[in-house]
């Protein structure tokens, strides 16, 4: 959002208010785009298929499809074209339920769990390198300040709670 | 991205800091989704189109196809058709370009920059809301982590400084 033009009548709390909107907005997608392009260069891959992978990752027994998208429904991918890609990666399987003959749960293989493995802990580097100049006093002001945010009862949208 | 896993193994800060991104990142998810529920409810508009009129509104004289898409490069909207619907709707002019008979310019209408001042103006009042809880102090200590954040050298994406 390009919105200087917002901060021109607004009041003077109403203006700082948005300013910081703005920054965080700036900041996650510097953040997210260097983590796309890290994943794209050092593991081939995109951030829809990591967080695929990650979803499926906590859950050993696996996930039916429309499970697998609500867990999602935040990040805007189509899950169904990832999974196809994934099982054909031989990351990804399709296992059958039991008693229930047209339902499948897809879960990751050992290669899936091994590979995410990699990219995860590649991940938690990436992020720690990017914010390496936060204190760990940085870190728990910042904590606070992004509960308060997701606590205001303004918000509409909700997320899972998965952190 | 739901990254439980990571914070299994990692370093101590780095666990922290990684805590700090997934935050950052649900926080302006929420703070986003809001925005588009609100735009849609109210004003019938998408997220990408109102990213469209705002770069539109910085310049008076109008810009390029090019000179838009690059203004607008980390919103992933597709900019020629939210373009045809905005000049459809009269919102957004084509004007020739003095002495290149190829090139044009869109600018936005006057109903173009009445709509956008209306939903800018309500725009800045949501983000006002959603951070109530955020003290002028408050504000000042975010703005200085985000910026922060912005800083590293370990961002290999850059994003226009507007705001």
């Amino acid at each position: 959002m390009t919105l200087q033009q917002d901060l021109g009548s607004a009041p003077c709390m109403a203006k700082q208010r948005l300013r910081v909107w703005l920054r965080l907005l700036k900041a996650t997608k510097l953040v997210e785009a260097t983590i796309r392009e890290n994943l794209r260069v050092e593991f081939d891959s995109t951030l829809p298929r990591f967080d695929v992978l990650a979803a499926l990752y906590r859950f050993d027994d696996g996930l039916k499809m429309s499970e697998l998208s609500a867990a999602l429904r935040v990040s805007n991918g189509n899950v169904t074209g990832i999974v196809e890609r994934l099982v054909a990666d031989g990351l990804v399987l399709r296992v059958p339920v039991a008693g229930d003959k047209r339902a499948t749960l897809v879960r990751l293989s050992n290669k899936g769990k091994e590979r995410f493995d990699r990219m995860a802990a590649a991940h938690a580097g990436w992020v720690d390198a990017i914010l390496e100049d936060l204190s760990d006093e940085h870190c728990e002001q910042a904590i606070g300040l992004l509960e308060t945010v997701g606590r205001s009862p303004k918000l509409t949208a909700r997320v899972e709670a998965n952190d």
